[in-house]
Formats: C-alpha cells, sequence, structure tokens
C-alpha cells in the first residue's frame, strides 16, 4: 500500500534502503534484533497515523556517544569510533490532539508474566515527571508468544517497579490483564493504541 | 551551583566527562560549534526546568546512520562506520503542564534578518502536523551578535518559509521583534522561554 501525505507526496519510510550494520566474525552477542519486532509494528503504526494526520508521534534515536569522526575532503563525515548509550527517556513522545504522549515499547517470550528488567531506572524516573506534568504516559507489553499487546498505565508499571525491592521482579500477566487494556491487532495500523489511549485518556 | 532532584539526588549533566570528537589532521570542515552555544544553553535551562518539576523537555539525540558495529568479546559494542542524518522532527521536544512542547532552536551572526536556509523542509513539515495536533510549537531564534533571543511561533516560521519562493528568503529581524516575543536572559535557567510560553499559550 503506498500511503500519501496530505500534500499528496508519497510516504517513503526512512529507513526503507539503509544499509544494515554489518557484524564481525568475531561477534558473539548479538543485540540487533532484539524487540525489532514490536518497534517495527509501532513505527509503522505511527507512519500511518501521522499519514492521515491523527497523530505525530516518533521513535527518539539511539542515543550514541560520538568519540571519532573522520572528515573527508569533498565527501560527508564519517563517525569511526561510537559507543551506545542508555536512553534517558522513552523511546517514542509526540502530540495526540493537542495532549502529550509517552511510552514506552516492551516485548517478553514468557508467558505468565513480563520480567520488570526490561525497564530502566532512567526510564521509570522519566515516566514518574510526565505523569507529574499530567502527560499521558504508559508501557505497551507484548507477549510475544501469543501476540497479545496491553496498554499500562506508567502509574501502575511505577508501582509494580517499587515494590519489587519486597514483592516479585516481573508483573504477573494477570495484574496486566486486569489493570491494562488489551489492544486489537490489526492491518492497518497493525497496533492501534491511539484507540485505546481516547479510550482511557479522553473521556 | 550544585542543582538536586526532588529526590534529593546531584544532578550531573550526562555530557560532562564524555569525550569530545578528535579530527584528523585533514579536516577541512568544523561543524563542531555550530550553534554549540544556544544549544548548550537551551540545554541546561531544560536541566533546571526537569530538576524544578516545571516541565520535562530534552533535545533529541541526533540521528545516526550506522553501517558498521563491532562486536568485542567481553566488552561494550562499538560503531566503526556511520554517517550524520538529517532529522526529520524538530530537536526539542516534551510536556509542559499536559500540553505538547516542541521548537527548534538556531542562531546567526546576521544583525538585521533570519535566513531561512536555517530550517530544513522536514522540520517545517514537521511544524505543520504539530499544528494541525493543537500542540505548542514555535522556534527560538538568537541573534548572536547582540544575543538577543526570540520566540516566534511555528506558524509564523512557516508563512514565511512558504513565501520565500516570491519573497525574501530571510525574516526581517523587524518581524521577529513585532510577531514574536523577547526572551530575557538570565542566569538560572538562562533562557527562560516557559515563562513566554505560559503567557502566550496558557492565557
Amino acid at each position: 500500500m503506498s500511503i500519501r501525505y496530505p500534500n499528496g507526496k508519497t510516504y517513503t519510510p526512512v529507513n526503507k534502503d539503509r544499509p544494515q550494520p554489518k557484524r564481525q566474525q568475531n561477534s558473539s552477542i548479538s543485540y540487533g534484533n532484539r524487540g525489532m519486532s514490536l518497534e517495527e509494528d509501532i513505527n509503522s503504526s505511527n507512519e500511518y497515523y501521522l499519514a492521515k494526520g491523527i497523530a505525530v508521534i516518533h521513535k527518539k534515536p539511539t542515543p550514541l556517544q560520538i568519540v571519532k569522526v573522520d572528515y573527508p575532503k569533498r565527501s560527508a563525515a564519517v563517525i569511526r569510533e561510537a559507543y551506545f548509550q542508555q536512553a534517558s527517556t522513552t523511546d517514542y513522545n509526540g502530540v495526540f490532539q493537542g495532549r502529550y504522549i509517552d511510552f514506552e515499547a516492551k516485548e517478553t517470550k514468557n508467558k505468565t508474566s513480563f520480567p520488570l528488567k526490561n525497564f530502566h531506572k532512567h526510564q521509570i524516573d522519566h515516566m514518574r515527571q510526565v505523569l507529574l506534568q499530567d502527560g499521558i504516559c504508559f508501557a505497551l507489553l507484548r507477549f510475544s508468544l501469543v501476540d497479545e499487546v496491553y496498554l499500562l498505565d506508567a502509574k501502575h508499571l511505577c508501582s509494580f517497579w517499587e515494590a519489587q525491592e519486597k514483592a516479585r521482579k516481573s508483573i504477573p500477566k494477570k495484574e496486566i490483564e486486569s489493570l491494562g487494556h488489551r489492544i486489537p491487532i490489526g492491518l492497518y495500523p497493525r497496533i492501534d493504541y491511539l484507540t485505546i489511549v481516547k479510550t482511557i485518556y479522553f473521556s
């Protein structure tokens, strides 16, 4: 399907022709595809929302610490040494009908609970700050083996996070089913989380 | 001054001990410091807002196209080839009292006008999309020789941008003074743009 912007221009996904990272042969760990499926589904849903004028929500670029840059004559600057940094915020944010939207998306292969180690302290701190500013803040949690996606408000996620010292280190799926909201999986958009956001936060 | 978060933790700027990019000797062009001063002032203002619980506004990381990554055994992944990409959005966004805030910050050494070439079409398109979603969207424009900073609503910036085909390729400073809002320069925060935002958009 060719999506068009309101101005008639065809939408072209940014990453379409981007070269993929090459691995060296001594590669021992692969992080490359961890969580890509959920991320791709959300990115394509956000592209749909943007093209239809429904919302403006983007994934933030991965923060990198740049150490060395070459500036070859007559060609583009090349980064020759850089390292992945831990993000200090969530991955996604944007605007939907004037309101600030902020969320993190994670998936697990677990069947009965969602491990809290998927979230970093920085992200939880950021979510608390957003809640204090009356922003709409949540997590999209995917149980990948059954392809179920839930929206869980950040206030619940933060409570489970706080309690993990004296309680369990994961959120039971039953709690997510009861406190969260299941998002129907579709085609366009694949994960229509804004329809759920509207029923929860705009009524 | 040591800034403390509401939780009592001392605030440590993220970039403090970050190694700076090294240049090769054949470097012919330097982009490194272009606009850094305004950027640093805004970052420190945002850190102030965050520490005081006033707003949660962050600069987005620079988008990079990663081509080659090494995964050495027992140490962190090293990016060995990557390129700077043009951002598809503005640099700053976040939440202030429930409302979505989105802006771009640019400076010029010109005295009487602000060149429109400081903005990319992608950024203007993004600003239009944010305005349609009722987000608060503007540019912070600094005339660096006189250290004057103005907030100009995105709707005015977009109008000048559209008109540049048949009109001038820069915004006269007089128009910025009349349509925009001058931001007083202080110490904490250095560029207190949210006080201006409040008087414009929250009354």
